[in-house]
């Protein structure tokens, strides 16, 4: 069988206790380094300045002295058990260092060691039979090929050459390098981490284990994840589901849309990468929000730990200047949220608070708040009161007088006024409100907005994108996460056509009526009993269609006739079928179809067929099972959902019979994880009723390949 | 007629000499204020410092003494005639203020002067009738509504609250704010500006004006375009390819994409923005690059001045870390290049060059470079060599070790000496090298990049769209801007349907067979004669379909006495046509239309129509007038293009039939300005033949209004 073992079905393991990794009394380094710039060195060095008082021991096989403390030759020369140890050997050390671990009674291991599963079969064996001896040892592995591990909450500080600042965000990371990023670009922002965790080829310890351990973790506010293996998916789709339900919003940046980036995260961490429309999915399903970049990260994280989300998607755009304003206007409608027209009520407000040739509609543009910074907030409260918007974006050059004048001018005093009375405005309204000004780092007043809760960002893309994220994350109703049933029925040996035509209308998919037939005879029977015209498949072939074993539209009997000998001569078909041909001028073509995905099991697609799938790549994809509700909901998400519902005078069609068809098709795939694909291609979707005109399946064979 | 005067036709006009402007031997601040922070305050005080050893002239009508220098009450006090005029006078003082400066034969203004044309009628009608005076008197103005003028080759220093650095970019603008922007952002990748000139309302010198100034400005290398309205716009067009051609790059930052960014820019400076469609089919035509945000402006300047392009759209990434080339895959993907897998000759070069944890497929990871920062040029060189990529993109931590330790580290050393390779390396192979780095600005390794012209940037996206920026600027093959004939003939009065279909038909566009009649019998005897079935359609209604004058498909003479009688009593038409149906089923629905844009007179928009306007919204514009080959590019450019050339096993369709149509009809608009409007929708393009099913023209009325 393929590699499913990630897949959990039924009741989810226990969580697993992460005290002794984020928590440890006693801690061992393992290839300690005098060598500053060297993971062990540098490993070395900060956990020898524990703030928490734990005992810190440094092993080197040559002993001496490292940093001024003694070095041990080895763990057990120690002489005393340790909670957590550090392995930052060679990869030739990696089993034995782990053995010794165990021997002196490790609770965790974090291992620094790279060289490992990332690299192949060789290294994963060696690997895994670490991993086997961990944990029949009820200890946990953390790595290999990490950076290290921070609570800033316990005082542990121990990620390779980084300082971990305190803060609210937990960051779970699959990359040192990106993790690197996240802290230089979040202090930029004044965010820190409550945990830092670097996990590497995952061998062991997960992303899934992480998040549990964050659920109740108090000092934590927001997750953040880097992943490029989202392993053991539905365990970590539900450990992600239970941050969210516990009030901590949950980003996700995982790499993976394209096969360049697929191709990089196998070669980084060996991981084997999901389809990015599964993915978009599982965050869907549990109200986790998706990013791009690091920087996207940062920025979208700082804009969630303000506190307020967008009830809507109408954003209220204020600048003084209307150039600002006219740009912010196009790059808010880029990133799909919307500019309002305001109406008269307001705008006859607005004209008693701004001069004349202010711009008093949305965008507004005072004119002039670079000479009267006060006019931000007395603007910025009469449209957060007028109920006509769902957020505010300040762009423009605020802190414009700072960033001129180094000495605090009055004017440079009423910007820092202007600062407090924002972020005033938005606590009063419990509504976004973002900043975008090129001042940020430049001047005083961006900085005022900063620490007292108002984000602030130096791209107007950026503050566009975060807003978009809040009015995501606001109208979030997370779907939640279907249970994945065990297994049913024997494992099916045969996918051919006229099997899965079976199988599948057993569980409810309607084909058009067809006869199974072996001779020309036959066939002729079959269609008069079916009535003309009829379709004529060739049985036994990979690609019927291709390989012209398919004749559509058969009038009549000579017609037949002519076309069975056609297939006969040049195909020698193991059989053929006689289909009733489907009145297809009546309906819109769909795919549905069903595979398994490495990560996170059966998935479901729904999508436009025929000319419709080539020219707009129309599909959207959902875990499964899914029940009909949901399916009626992927299907109307289509963008060319109108062509379903009766656009331009058409009739509208019998969605809920295609619903019913996705859902079924849906509990088939996930009761029979020996399918590795299924497809309905096309199911004719006519006013009233569906059927599926073609039906193909895939077997995982043997050794887990479709 | 609607304002058309912008729309040149024929000979451009001469090209204004705008040396007053830019080198002036006198300059008087008229409005010079005491107080730094007013306009006129900070102009007087950073002319007063002019290097140049003008004659510079303070004027405030209270007289006395500002930041030290003698201030006159008048223009005329000063005795001596005055090249340029600075006005930072009340609106209310303006048009006294034109006269003193002309009378004191001031042969250009520059107007700070807000509260004029971008109130609205009042304000447009001073500023209109000033311009007629200053034109009369051989002079020019900018503005009003503008922050100044400064020209760093002359010396000339005069925008308002505004250093503006030397360098190679000549930046125009109509906001004073985004210019600002502007200046910060391009200092900190060390670049500045050649001219830098703010034209706020535009009353008089407008862009193209500037343009035509620096198409043989030595000291400029690359213009960059502020606009809210592209006021003149075939001139603007033209003096924007004489610039592409004379080797300057062109970029266009011109909001106005959505509903409220073009109510920004009519509020900001009284601009009558263009569709966002037509600015793209212009800067195609003249090769211009067109930017959404300020700092995409301001980073793309810094991409093509390293002056390096690439020559085609396939990207080598490299990183020193796996997370990091993940991301940075996907986002290159996102702007629309590729991430080519490497030969297997260059994945073995590339073994020899770097560790066994090596990704050696494109995007390459070092897993190491933080360690050995010489990687970085020598894997390069590698993959420049190769001929297999058009563009290097080095991701991850480049000055990772300068951003860690401030004392200058033999790894630091190392870092500043990768900088210089990579320089070397761009230079000998002559294509685009760019760095992402999280360390830009933190490290001097980055800022040694950006010295030696190699772009360097903080996020992954901004590296990425450059990077795009160069593939468009290296693939461009500007089509050139199509020249506008005068108008020919009587201009037509009338619009209805059949004078529509007449007109059209001698311009060339087949038509349905059709007959106009005037009661059943003269319809029952146009049947017969075209044949059945036909089509009946009722005259002298606005919108005939959405009224019901319209009877497809009517297959007899029964059938087409009850349509006849069913419109003649629902809707009294002035006449009705019978036409022959064409036969829907064998083609596809195109919509070919033409109309007047405010800025660039006609333009011409081919789509694909029917069902498929409405999910694929699948259109494009260009200038017109448009040859046959022109349009066929056009045709095959559509997203749905595939629907024209045959996909799925359908016929091709007669693509060039629908572009003699295409461009037929853009010649019948380019000759007839009183057409706001022309649509063929559908146009009906078969395998052999495209038949035109409905025409629609919109007159221009006796104001100017469709």
């Amino acid at each position: 069988m393929r590699d499913r073992g990630s897949v959990t079905r039924g009741a989810p393991a226990e969580h697993r206790d992460l005290a002794a990794l984020f928590d440890p009394r006693s801690i061992a380094v393992v290839g300690a380094s005098r060598d500053r710039t060297k993971w062990g060195g540098d490993l070395a060095s900060r956990l020898s300045r524990d703030p928490a008082g734990r005992d810190i021991y440094l092993v080197n096989r040559r002993g001496g002295d490292i940093q001024g403390r003694r070095a041990y030759p080895s763990l057990q020369a120690i002489g005393s058990p340790i909670d957590l140890v550090f392995l930052a050997v060679p990869a030739r050390g990696f089993s034995d260092a782990v053995d010794d671990a165990l021997a002196v009674g490790a609770k965790a291991l974090v291992v620094v060691t790279a060289g490992l599963g990332e690299l192949g079969a060789a290294g994963s064996a060696i690997q895994e039979a670490a991993v086997a001896k961990v944990r029949a040892a009820g200890s946990l592995l953390v790595g290999p090929n990490c950076l290290g591990v921070a609570d800033t909450t316990t005082g542990l500080n121990a990620v390779a050459l980084l300082d971990i600042p305190p803060g609210p965000i937990a960051f779970i990371s699959q990359s040192g390098g990106v993790g690197e990023e996240i802290v230089t670009r979040a202090q930029q922002f004044e965010q820190g981490f409550s945990r830092f965790v670097t996990l590497g080829n995952q061998a062991d310890v997960g992303i899934a284990d992480v998040l549990w351990s964050l659920v109740d973790h108090q000092k934590t506010r927001l997750v953040a994840i880097y992943a490029e293996d989202l392993r053991d998916g539905r365990q970590l789709a539900a450990a992600a589901a239970a941050c969210v339900a516990s009030g901590k919003a949950v980003l996700l940046l995982a790499p993976g849309r394209t096969e360049a980036s697929a191709r990089a995260a196998r070669s980084h961490t060996g991981a084997l990468t999901s389809d990015a429309s599964v993915v978009d999915a599982v965050c869907r399903a549990v109200g986790a929000l998706r990013v791009e970049t690091p920087d996207e990260l940062v920025e979208t994280a700082v804009g969630l730990l303000s506190g307020r989300l967008s009830r809507g998607r109408a954003v209220a755009i204020t600048s003084d200047g209307g150039g600002h304003s006219a740009i912010a206007a196009d790059v808010v409608a880029s990133v799909g949220l919307s500019v309002p027209r305001f109406s008269d009520g307001l705008r006859a407000r607005l004209a008693e608070l701004l001069p004349a040739n202010a711009a008093l509609d949305n965008p507004v543009d005072f004119a002039i708040a670079t000479v009267d910074p006060s006019t931000h907030a007395r603007v910025g409260r009469a449209l957060l009161q007028s109920g006509e918007v769902d957020a505010l974006l300040v762009t423009g050059e605020f802190g414009y007088w700072g960033a001129r004048f180094p000495e605090l001018t009055e004017l440079g005093q009423q910007e820092l006024q202007a600062a407090r009375d924002l972020a005033t405005l938005a606590h009063d309204h419990d509504l976004p409100v973002i900043v975008s000004t090129v001042n940020k780092g430049h001047s005083p007043a961006p900085d005022a907005l900063l620490s007292s809760g108002v984000p602030v960002y130096r791209e107007i893309l950026s503050a566009a994108r975060v807003l978009a994220h809040l009015a995501r994350a606001g109208a979030a109703c997370p779907g939640g996460l279907p249970e994945l049933p065990r297994p049913s029925g024997e494992p099916l040996t045969v996918g051919d056509y006229w099997s899965a035509r079976q199988i599948l209308a057993a569980y409810g998919v309607p084909f058009a009526p067809a006869r199974l037939v072996h001779g020309t005879g036959e066939a002729l029977a079959a269609a008069r009993d079916l009535g003309y015209p009829v379709v004529l498949k060739a049985m036994g072939l990979l690609h019927k269609s291709e390989a012209g074993g398919v004749a559509l539209n058969v009038t009549g009997p000579e017609e037949l006739l002519a076309a069975c000998a056609d297939m006969q001569g040049r195909l020698s078909p193991t059989a053929l079928t006689v289909e009733r041909m489907a009145p297809t001028e009546t309906g819109v073509e769909l795919i549905i179809g069903c595979r398994q995905d490495p990560r996170f099991g059966p998935v479901v697609l729904v999508g436009l067929g025929g000319i419709y799938a080539e020219i707009l790549k129309d599909s959207v994809v959902a875990l499964a099972p899914i029940e009909e509700s949901d399916a009626h909901g992927l299907l109307t998400s289509l963008r060319g959902a109108a062509l379903l519902l009766g656009a331009r005078g058409r009739p509208p069609l019998d969605v809920p019979a295609a619903a019913r068809v996705a859902a079924a098709l849906s509990h088939f795939a996930a009761t029979h994880p020996e399918v590795a694909e299924v497809e309905l291609n096309p199911l004719l979707l006519m006013p009233r009723d569906a059927v599926a005109l073609d039906a193909r399946m895939v077997l995982v064979d043997a050794v887990g390949r479709p």
